[in-house]
């Protein structure tokens, strides 16, 4: 009896194993697994011993501050600690394959634009009341650049005799912050404060993803849109982003000049991008061209460098906001199609953004955007469509319903995507036609689409085997600069997922990037070469 | 090209909605929405409309005691709001079908449990050390019920000379109470905060999974398990869960004596049930006695009240806790079949309980269990496995892999499955193979696997064809009493989910319990007819 009761076990446990494999075998990365290098291997194991050993000595921790550590937890609360981490620090070294998913608004860190900024004398700043310490708090300013004739002799933005809106140079402003309020230091810090989320913004006071919408929507533009600003920022984005590890980019821009800001109670309207003088008058041909000339400078640096291969290059998604008339939307297509002409090697896609809980559904532009590839065919260009959609808890919901629309439109990606997880048959197409999904877990979790990155639906699009990429989707605002905070909070969260993982995720975004030919062959190559040295040096370290 | 374009758009829109509807159509309420009764049709649509105004007139609102309301939100803060909307009243009176997953320890309210216990003079209650109003707030009792030579005649719990551990009659321990503890009021409040989960521990304190859990797990046994409570405390539960709409009942029994209490420090050895006369002696086959007889009582009252179609029937799912060594769980197992040999009608099933993510997991009792399915053979009797599984957040850890032994090992249903979105071909076998999930979508949420219900898995698991139970796991613990509750929060977090998909949840929920043959024919039947005649009701209100 205990002999065939034993056999009974063996086949059993035979029998598990190939059920569990046959189920993994869906996964993007297990094909792969047959064919790993020693180094390969390797890496992937001291990275989960690395990964086991952090989960006991550092995130097991409890102190007066931080009652409820785990892997994965709050973004915004566990960076401080992430950073410390090895496992965080063998994440930088990786190569990331592309960003695809970033909009151009927030790519650099908050500080290094306010520096920017503090070098144009043009660049004024406006609130609705003199700051006081009471007021400090609630109070968010607007940034414009001026032309010379307008610079403004007004007094301190802390002085009692600032009247609502002036306008006052931001240098000016920083150094004539009142000491009660911090001095210049208290400057940057309420202006970083305003440009960014934090802690008691997305897990106490605005905790909801409608809530902290409202304080998402508040932070952008203003300091990017003047020339002197916009061409260095788009090259320090691209430095910053290559020493992360990521060498090809595709970023939104939004191209909405007609929208509005809500601020102080009433609406002002949103600037276009002032040139040097602080004219409002820069086209959008010159925001795309000093984009262009940006990609070729970094290049150049980095080939005098001998780091040519860290670096392939950059392409637009051109993106304007889901909030205008479908008329006002033909508009921004046929500028889109204008400049698409005009640089084609720059303009990748197109794209609609903002809160798809709140403003309109891809539906409510079908008869535009049925047009606008009808238009494609007719001038001989191909602008595919990269839409956000499912950026949503609903079920059923017009958010959530933009997924079918997404597809059905023929979108070559979709942004987000977060409530796929809720559609078989969606998940399922995506994995037959090669529809990457955007993913971009840190924003969702601070945005408040799950609580941490456990409860986040990737691990549920990885099994049904949907190619995803990971993207930091507005990184300054969130404080998760590059890639490597998004793959570490991934990589923290599944006992399936490991390093092997990680690198399909890197190989799948430059596959599902607008690369094509040659010029994506070479990516791979060069990504491949990369991340086999990597991996060498990884599986030579200590767990 | 206008004209054309418009064809374009009428094209579009049928592909459209037979590419939703074909997504949808895996859905198990899908097939009925083509027979539909006009009375189910309307009931449907007067649900909608009023899940709609109460979304906007209720739960958009903001107080500051409740900052951040939505449908679905926080059980423990939303359910004084729940109780009072029409949804609520409305679904009180659904027939629900069958109770699948529920601990009998926790199924009565702990209000009307606590005045069962002050019946008895046998009941005494114990503590670590005196009560004071700095050590109230962490301080839990434990109960038990003492033969009548050890009745005791110690102090106050709130007496200075209160020594550790010393029984007090639980009488005795309201009566003496201290007023500055607020007297006999105070002591129940007291003892009713030890025996459920508030909201400042579920969601402040104890936010995390493990966290809560150690709250939770010190909460259960002591009072019930004494034979005078025993038996009124399940026509309670019996009684009360008819009075919601559940016409039939599988109740998961813990037959784990063996346990021990970890309080104050130190263990302490859980008791088994004490007779009348206060002796730790009754045995297993006694308690599923006066289950028995408990079903025959309340199947009798409803009869002579005419109401003979409102309860049908319960059985007991025999469980024990997942913390012992395989060879305890054989002496477990074994008991299990010589009750099932006893009570054929009233033994339906086995499962191991407790928490899956420190646990055993099933895998560790592999040959215990495929011995128990042998000997079942050699007895010639059936107690199908009706399993825990994939209560947990990970992804690929052993609790998370419980899915895969459960299906194994054939499981019946799956006890909650809450990581089964997360596994593409174990859906597809538990659709094909009918294998239903109960889930406890309140449970979850206070357990913290889910922070609300908007990001609950439950539309993933019915989205994709999977049946589906709602199950209220530990009411009394909870707050969540009867099934309304989470019948409530399920229906106000989707807009696909209307009240025909929760009639075919109540409809899954008899179609896949333990009854077989014309027993279930028969409740199935009568559900049917109850439900037309609640569809006619609500048909009839007003939106």
């Amino acid at each position: 009896m205990q002999h065939s009761s034993n056999l009974t076990v063996q086949e059993y446990l035979s029998r598990r194993e190939a059920f569990i494999n046959d189920e993994r075998s869906l996964r993007r990365e297990h094909a792969r697994l047959l064919t790993l290098s020693d180094a390969e291997t390797q890496a992937d194991r001291v990275v989960r011993q690395i990964r086991a050993k952090e989960a006991q000595m550092i995130w097991s921790a409890t102190n007066d501050g931080m009652q409820h550590m785990f892997p994965g937890m709050e973004f915004l609360m566990a960076r401080d600690i992430i950073v410390k981490t090895k496992l965080f620090d063998i994440l930088t070294k990786m190569p990331k394959g592309a960003l695809l998913h970033g909009h151009l608004d927030a790519m650099v860190n908050t500080r290094t634009l306010l520096r920017l900024a503090l070098e144009q004398p043009a660049i004024h700043i406006r609130i609705p009341n003199a700051l006081t310490s009471s007021s400090i708090k609630t109070t968010l300013p607007q940034f414009g650049a001026l032309p010379r004739g307008q610079w403004a002799s007004s007094p301190s933005l802390t002085h009692a005799a600032y009247k609502s809106g002036e306008w006052v140079q931001i240098q000016k402003a920083r150094e004539t912050f009142d000491a009660s309020l911090g001095g210049p230091e208290g400057f940057d810090n309420w202006v970083i404060g305003c440009l960014t989320i934090n802690p008691a913004e997305a897990y106490v006071t605005h905790k909801t993803t409608d809530k902290i919408w409202e304080k998402f929507a508040s932070i952008f533009r203003g300091l990017i849109l003047y020339e002197p600003i916009w061409y260095p920022y788009i090259k320090e984005f691209f430095r910053t982003s290559v020493d992360d590890g990521i060498s090809f980019i595709e970023a939104r821009i939004n191209f909405g000049y007609k929208c509005v800001f809500l601020l102080f109670s009433h609406a002002w309207p949103c600037q276009t991008m002032c040139n040097a003088e602080g004219h409002n008058v820069l086209p959008a041909r010159e925001w795309v061209r000093a984009f262009g000339r940006a990609v070729e400078d970094v290049k150049r640096e980095m080939k005098d460098q001998g780091r040519e291969d860290a670096f392939l290059g950059a392409k637009i998604i051109y993106t304007t906001i889901r909030m205008y008339t479908p008329e006002e939307l033909e508009w921004y297509l046929e500028e889109c199609l204008t400049l698409k002409q005009e640089f084609p090697d720059l303009i990748a896609g197109f794209d609609l953004v903002g809160h798809e809980d709140s403003l309109h559904p891809l539906i409510y532009y079908l008869p535009q955007l049925l047009r606008f590839q009808e238009r494609q065919k007719e001038l001989g260009i191909d602008v595919p469509f990269i839409f956000h959609a499912g950026e949503t808890l609903g079920d059923g919901t017009p958010a959530d319903v933009n997924l079918y629309d997404a597809i059905l439109l023929g979108t070559k990606r979709i942004g987000h995507g977060f409530s796929l997880a809720k559609h078989p048959r969606l998940m399922q197409i995506c994995k037959e036609r090669g529809i990457l999904v955007e993913m971009c877990p840190i924003s969702n979790e601070i945005l408040r689409l799950t609580s941490s990155m456990p409860t986040h639906p990737l691990p549920i699009i990885v099994n049904h085997g949907v190619p995803v990429a990971l993207c930091s989707d507005d990184p300054a605002i969130f404080g998760n600069m590059g890639l490597s905070f998004d793959y570490f909070q991934v990589l923290v969260s599944s006992e399936i997922t490991g390093l092997t993982t990680l690198g399909q995720i890197a190989r799948d975004s430059l596959e599902h990037s607008t690369l094509e030919g040659e010029a994506k062959a070479h990516a791979l190559a060069v990504w491949e070469k990369r991340w086999q040295q990597f991996c060498k040096e990884v599986a030579a370290l200590e767990p």
